[in-house]
């Protein structure tokens, strides 16, 4: 493949070249897990792409990539853009590494251009932000954020059993890049110092068909959605497949099954932004030959507005706790995660809009019913997110795909926001 | 625990005592799997036990367990009885165990009153007939029974990759026993020679609730129900859970819950002796945040009537296809496993009979809706079945259980098998 020149297609074309071989854990889809060799071979590529934009590299303590390009006053507060560099299992190319890419190229043409803005810029991969290997997400940002709670990664381990202290301390660090001694004690040490961020800046795919429905290449996210997520965990008995009669079963499978569809006509029905999702789900014993006993399943749902997620969320708990009712289970419904909306900055979203209208471009505001680490770098500085259109709104799917066209689009409106972003007074 | 004197309640002590401790591989529940150290634990105890009612005992190449009392003239044919001493994951401690200590009852009762029948007793103790560790079944009485294909178990590994020729080699055998070297090349043979075994007779479980309901305590099987696999996959397409709108999923697992409440309702409805089950369940990505792109389910029907169960799959199938083609799902549908009913001699279940009446029991013939290694063995020699009656039909469960004083009349039974099994004419 031939890279293209510097621009939106790069940007793209970056993104395919960390799709594969190295960059991936399995061989035939994309699997980049927190702290991987993948990982680690996708933060060595970065690092060359960030220092031939013209930045010096370093890693943080939470093995976060951030490359710095002075403004004007060495030294200076940073606007801070960039997005995560992890995958879910089989996933796309672009959820996360776009918005890396296009602070890259950001950069790289502020620098062709001898651009020095009165700010310096700092573009980070974060590690970890679909939590594919670690049981919490968003590690990576809450550590650059200052927010993990000191006790927070206790005893966390992969499904291997490997604690997260000791994959930090296993990472290889990409050769040549300053970094800290890795390990969870560095954790609570990586955050950025107050006063040194004043904006963190967040360009993603869409991950939704608003856009393409309606034809436009970008929009600007007024804030990111609420999220509930529960565990249920269904009891029912054991019993032989062969002997026990249907009508002496109290079998956890069915009655999940009933309570999946529950799940799913629950959402549907709202014909409003409600989604809610059975995920994971897993069958004990799980043998062909026994009548499943118990079974473990997550439910996420999710609305732009707290108020319908949770009567979203309060209708499903009371449909499922009917039916194991009806069918002589045992339900336990807890909830496990309750993430409140996310606005973006008024003022930071007034300067995305302006740049976008600048590119004679339909300015449309829209929610993000995906979490984003710009939810969690929120509580650090004041945030704004650019969406890009996706094909057919898909993501975590190899089929996820951007047209170049409209990522030139997004570095152009990155580009108009930068330069805005220096008009701005402040104190 | 105070030991029980010889007879029934000893039989049922004794599948207590190997219910837990060193003869399980999880401390908080039984499982024993074949091969593993719980497996030769097991083993070594029996030895002793068959070591102390008068029988001389070795190990087949297939890791069986084989107690002999000669007979009047040493070295004749001999019958066989016995049954499995694997578990399924969380089991209870009589399915299997029980018909092997019924069988060591029954010689320690004979070599107490020196009854010495007119040929040998043999009785042996499975190593794998649940299949829970390899993906195969009945994999100890196939080689015992002479019927175990050359290439059956080539590439058969567990789940963590470790391969049967392995775990054979690495099986610790029990001390003092005679036992030929182990591993895959030697379960050909493993076998029984042509001849050299009269007859087969298991004692096991109900696993049903036939007996309870009607107030017996034994019941002679007339066969074993014929059983059809089934392996399904659905396939959607994977898509983020919080920004896939409703109405634009391909959920694999709401199309598989509405299949496993379909698979339920056909059996229901049914209303004969059909039963079917979705056991086994698994889905893939398998996160939180991800509408399921795939889920692999299996199904297992099974009839005492092939013409029934057959029309049970076929109906299952169809409704399968339905709900695929409804719902924009790709169905994979295929049959992996066809065992016919598998009816006992005639002439052995007429011995069983009367030995039961001659308790004063009633006589009950009744199917057994599981497979067992009897229906193997109904290869090697003519086999017959004695059920015993368990509480709530309930199996493959640690809340599995029997009355001593049942299992007492199971081995006067059996006694009273062995008796008449000595004046029947054979060439």
């Amino acid at each position: 493949m031939v890279m293209p020149p510097p621009g939106g297609a790069r940007a793209v074309a970056r993104c395919d070249e960390l799709g594969r071989g190295r960059f991936s854990e399995e061989p035939d889809m994309l699997f980049r897990a927190f702290l991987t060799p993948a990982h680690a071979a996708a933060l060595e590529r970065l690092a060359g792409w960030m220092a031939e934009a013209g930045m010096s590299v370093r890693l943080d303590g939470a093995a976060n990539l951030i490359g710095r390009y002075e403004g004007q006053t060495p030294g200076a507060p940073c606007l801070l853009t960039g997005s995560h560099i992890d995958s879910v299992r089989d996933g796309g190319n672009y959820d996360g590494p776009l918005g890396i890419m296009l602070g890259i190229e950001t950069v790289a043409a502020l620098h062709a251009a001898g651009e020095r803005p009165p700010f310096a810029i700092e573009v980070i991969a974060f590690g970890d932000e679909e939590g594919s290997r670690f049981p919490a997400s968003m590690i990576c940002s809450r550590a650059a954020a200052g927010s993990l709670p000191a006790d927070a990664t206790d005893g966390v381990v992969d499904r291997d059993g490997l604690t997260l202290d000791a994959a930090l301390q296993a990472f290889p660090k990409p050769p040549g890049v300053p970094a800290p001694i890795l390990g969870v004690a560095g954790l609570g040490r990586a955050g950025y110092r107050p006063g040194t961020v004043l904006a963190f800046l967040e360009a993603h795919i869409e991950q939704g068909p608003v856009l393409e429905a309606e034809g436009l290449a970008l929009g600007t996210v007024t804030g990111i959605a609420a999220q509930l997520r529960f565990r249920a965990v269904v009891s029912g008995r054991a019993g032989h497949a062969g002997t026990t009669a249907m009508g002496l079963r109290a079998d956890a499978l069915a009655g999940a099954a009933e309570m999946v569809l529950a799940v799913e006509r629950i959402a549907t029905d709202d014909s409003s932004d409600l989604v809610a999702t059975v995920g994971r789900l897993s069958v004990a014993p799980g043998a062909v030959n026994v009548v499943p006993g118990r079974v473990e399943f997550s439910v996420d749902v999710r609305s732009g507005e707290v108020a319908r997620r949770d009567a979203g969320a309060a209708r499903i708990g009371e449909a499922l706790h009917a039916i194991a009712a009806a069918r002589g289970l045992g339900l336990t419904w807890e909830q496990v995660q309750d993430l409140p909306a996310s606005p973006c900055d008024p003022q930071l979203m007034a300067l995305l809009d302006a740049a976008i209208a600048d590119l004679g471009l339909p300015v449309r505001r829209l929610v993000s019913g995906a979490g984003h680490d710009a939810m969690v770098m929120a509580g650090l500085a004041p945030m704004a997110m650019l969406f890009i259109r996706c094909a057919g709104g898909i993501s975590h799917n190899p089929a996820e795909k951007v047209d170049p066209a409209d990522v030139e689009l997004a570095l152009q409106a990155m580009l108009g926001f930068v330069r805005r972003f220096g008009d701005v007074p402040r104190a």
